[in-house]
């Protein structure tokens, strides 16, 4: 079937990975996230585009570009997870089946951090496995990819 | 009176219009609202500048700056319908009247979308006529901007 | 395709119109938007029935009568936008489309008028423009009976 | 002991029934559900006074009326379940036992329509079977009539 | 000055005073009541108009009536006082000094019944005291008549 | 056709029936009750299976059982109601029609007893005539059954 | 019967009337209120003793030792009305009728003003009428004094 | 290290996968979740020790016992995520690191099972992925195990 | 008078004791909890049954089994306390005095944890002194049983 | 080591107990619970200091100084227990070991009642017993007291 | 313009300041709180009545002293922030510009603390800064009173 | 110590200051505020670096970028005030001494502005007082980045 192209979306304040609040979100860099996920790809035969960014605004952009190319999404909301509708209409807007994955537990943090408003547009969520939640969403992806480039 | 000045605000994923979710959103493109928005502010002697962004950002600037030049504003804020008090204190800050409207009824979805953070600094709203909720609007607008004038 | 013909429903209170609460609801009387709307609807070439009641069970029987007849609803629900749920069923058991209209803007007043029970059961919603939401019902109102009769 | 008498309210909208929404409230006519329950009241051996309306009025006056004369009544509310405390009122001034029923399953319905302001004044509640809910009510009032008689 | 003329409305089911409840609403009927209103109205040089209804449209009529006659309005609106939204605009739009009585005392019974929707169209509100609610409200609107009459 | 199947479920603390609360529950035993059962089960010439039990794992069990026989079920979940969702999810899965009964009015009880989980995967509900609920609930589980036969 | 005797309780800041929010509360002082009471109390034949405090302690003792001599009570209690559960209790305790009195219409001022922690242990309530609040209660409070020492 | 031990629990009603309302839940079989858990933990060197039951003191009795012998615990909890808080408290008392997974999106489903009483005692969630819930999910508890061996 | 019969009911994870979150629950076993309710009660003249179980219905089943012969009930629910009404109207239906204990305050923990459906049936409860909960407990259960023997 | 020294706190209106709503709070008088008291710590070997106010500055300026020579303290803050966060604020400051008791059991009794400001600064709460609530508390507060001294 | 005055009012359990919580309130003392605003108050030409009780009663008497001689009032309402209405009004009813302090950031603490009765009738709030909120506080009361002075 | 570096952040709309709302913001323009913190910051031997934009992902950015050089922030989140938690988070993540100000008292406005989710992760808040609202910040901004430089 050739190889599945996904697109990782990590939300605002995760380019400070590692040197922030580490006790929540662990040590690893986006770096270091990103190589591990790189690796993976390429084991379970996909591509990746990584995009980071702390506007909104490039990120509906960069998931509405993503309805041209790819196959599925991989997607850390960060702090948009709770109040960006935007962001929740644009991944229902491509189409694309949506991997919602976070670093900390959500649910077992501060009230407002348990309510997701990407979830109901995704797929599935994964969460409080630091970078593991990226590697396992990653496996889901790229099966739901397939799946879909099969149908 | 000489013709008046309408600037269009069309928020987030407006763009994909046409082609996102039409079962909701219809199957007009925005390229197609423009032109038909156009036609009718010819017939109704108004001037139009229409804006289209998926950043909170640039939508606030483009109010401002219309303070200066537009007789009135309509709006649809997509997602920003519901969380973006930024957009709300620009438009209540510039002090012209807002039309504000929407695609589908948005009373008539899930609860989240029916509350308009909006709403309160807006003079009315028209809901749930796909382009038409547009081109009512601008009736509604064009006569507001022209009452606006001969005070 | 021959005349449309309109139901324009008038809730509590709408016959004190003109003198009841004006910085509100506007100077104009409610005989003046009647022949308003009656001059817009030969222009738009569209038969009206247009009644006025302050008793619930009275409109909910016109609506019911409108099912032989008419081919769409304009309905301003004054106070029954908020409670009248008997009037909501009456909309739906018709199956006519309807156009809610509201003279003020109800989703910058009090916490309570915010709430339409209508608005699930309506194609859309206009207001704030005083007598100018229901001439722009009528437009809205017109087409969708149009779109009606060709199905 | 002779006759029991019943009175069947059937509230706002229920004359609609067979055309109204099929797929929530069935085809049966109101005549046909009248004739059942006639039918079946005569082997019960009751006697029933038969009303509906739209209008809240005419309910609670027909409800006044029943204290000199019926030995137990049966509501379908309608709408005026979730809101109508001039019918609850009513029932609970007249003292006779009240069997409350829904064509629906209200509390598998919208949120709205699981809250009924009329079940606290009733002795039960039958809903979700259709013109059933109304043949098992009326085997429930009749024998709440018989068992009041004898004391 | 000359005699003032009050507007007594008694909402839904109050015609069953006496014999509806009386733990809570006592004996007197409303008969009785009216009478020692008459009898206390001529002692302060007033003249009342009385009116009872189950039905809020007639209550919504003859409260816009009373705008051409009256100096004030003492309302007991009943079961209405926790939902007519549209006694509530009637009251407002007549724009009449508004006593609002209850025999009981709402705020000590039941959850739903310590909110009234005419509150705040009021200018003051007198309940618990069963009959004597409605002649210490004859008190307060002769007097509010009165200073009305003078301004 | 043949007879029809039903399963009855009891569930917890009903076994103490006719001694708990019996100003409540009534004074009738779960052995009366299950007798006027299947009296009534021949003349309706229907098949009962009955169980109680106050441990939810049991009914989850009897309830998966049923799948295999029952044509359909009718429950009384007693304190389940409330909360059980794992028999809510059980009788969802069986997919056969369910009549949930209740000895007392529910809906007229404290809130919490107000709502029930299992009311959404009902076809209906009847409750508050004692012994009663279950005999109609019983004529209206056969019908039920009857009508899944013939489908 | 002999004269009764009234205990008149005065709340927080009520000693600062005349001067304090005007708009609000009126413009006679808590001197002036008092010779009103007094006046109106001889042509009625009771004996008052009145008390105004800031101290939540004071109103209490106050209250207590009322349960030796006083024959009713009436309380304006400001600020207390609404959370002051020791005078709810303090009320109760002494088992007085009590008359609840408010210079403003509580329930149509901000939402926290419209509930009262005092109305379920009190007979009625008179707000909104400034001063003739009192006078009212004054009326209210000798009826049930002369009933309770009739029983 | 040897191999991790995994306690591998399913909750109420997954002994009817793949015929329990597959548009959710999907075909698959417990038998088949089990098998492919048992041939990934082969590869992952784990060993598995699996229970089902609908009986929630079963469950809590098997989690109990797995503190004597297991590294980590999978749970999908079904319906008791919503409010087996014994289960919850079960989980916190063995202290092994605990993933709970669901086959369907909870948090995408009815509003009840978006709240998990079970999240705030596990280090992580995934839902979502169908059989691949679990799949990943042994993934993420097998390298938990092996953190917690090695500290 | 004679001994008393008390029946001492433990809740799910009691079993764990000592070893369960230790810096909550203390480190007192369940056996010497027990073993200090023996030596208490031989003191007090007091015959205990104690039961401890995960089992909703083995709970529900015991306590069934104690109106037959005890005369009073020690229960700690565990997690029961939050949810389980089944629990609550076996207490309720054995008609036995009730005192429900608590190793830790409740009332000072998360918030679901602070409400208590059993509460409302029991005469009392004890919470925050760890093992002295027990202890002051049997004191008061062994002095209600005495009352009600006497009675 | 010597006498533990406690203070006793009675909050507002308890001075009337014996007298006040007997049915609630019982027959006893404070003194009599206060000799009661003294009694027991003379069998405990403890030294108290016993206060009551109906004001609440007097408690706190109490339980500041207590600081300086209890070991523990005592109380039941009446109406306090439900707003008082001056109350709860002082006792939380002084650092002493807490035991809050009620006389009737709160949280069976109105909604208001089942919430404690102060239960989140005590070690444990004792309700529902009467006298015995004060005197199993006593027993309560001494061995913290002696705990506290070992420290 | 000479030397403004300035009322600095502590609230309940702020005598405590140094000893209470220290974690949460600082170490200083009230006595060298005073210091630090008598030092500040000389640079600023201003003249301070400082006072603190645990005593609402107290403080209110103290504001209403205030308007007789006061050009702006610094509180810090302690506990009484979250409830005490009597001092909020106290505080309306002077009339005199209100700057309100807390030692912490009542925002980031317990929900209850995060709401403030007091705040609407205040300028503005300080809070979390510890001493200096009151140093910062009384440079804002001071400019506010020399702009009223120059009224 | 050698100058402390100070970030100065505004927010939406703020750009428009002076012009917008003056009745609410005042007169002074951000200029003119900026000038007035310059002066102020050379009296306290601070720098400042000060960003105004309405966009979020730019003030995220500049944030992030503040960890390098900047001993504490000043931020008027504006609107973003009350929804962005992605700035909320950045503040976090940088670890610096945060002060928020606001122009106006948000704690005297709409419900909505009176929540804040920058508080919790600010030291304090000083709000109400116009252009001093930054100048106090000021103050106590620089006096915590000499103690965080001391540390």
């Amino acid at each position: 079937m050739g190889k599945v192209k996904i697109l990782v979306v990590h939300g605002p304040n995760l380019n400070l990975l590692g040197e922030r609040e580490p006790q929540i979100y662990g040590r690893a860099t986006l770096d270091e996230i990103n190589s591990a996920l790189n690796t993976l790809s390429e084991e379970l035969d996909a591509e990746l585009k990584i995009v980071q960014s702390n506007h909104e605004g490039v990120l509906v952009d960069e998931i509405h570009e993503a309805r041209r190319w790819a196959d599925a999404i991989i997607i850390n909301p960060g702090a948009f997870t709770h109040y960006s509708i935007a962001l929740r209409d644009a991944l229902a807007a491509v189409g694309l089946p949506v991997v919602e994955v976070h670093l900390s537990n959500i649910h077992a943090r501060e009230e407002f951090r348990r309510h997701s408003v990407i979830a109901p547009v995704a797929v599935g969520q994964i969460c409080g496995f630091g970078v593991d939640s990226y590697l396992l969403g990653l496996r889901a992806a790229v099966k739901l990819a397939r799946e879909r480039k099969k149908e």
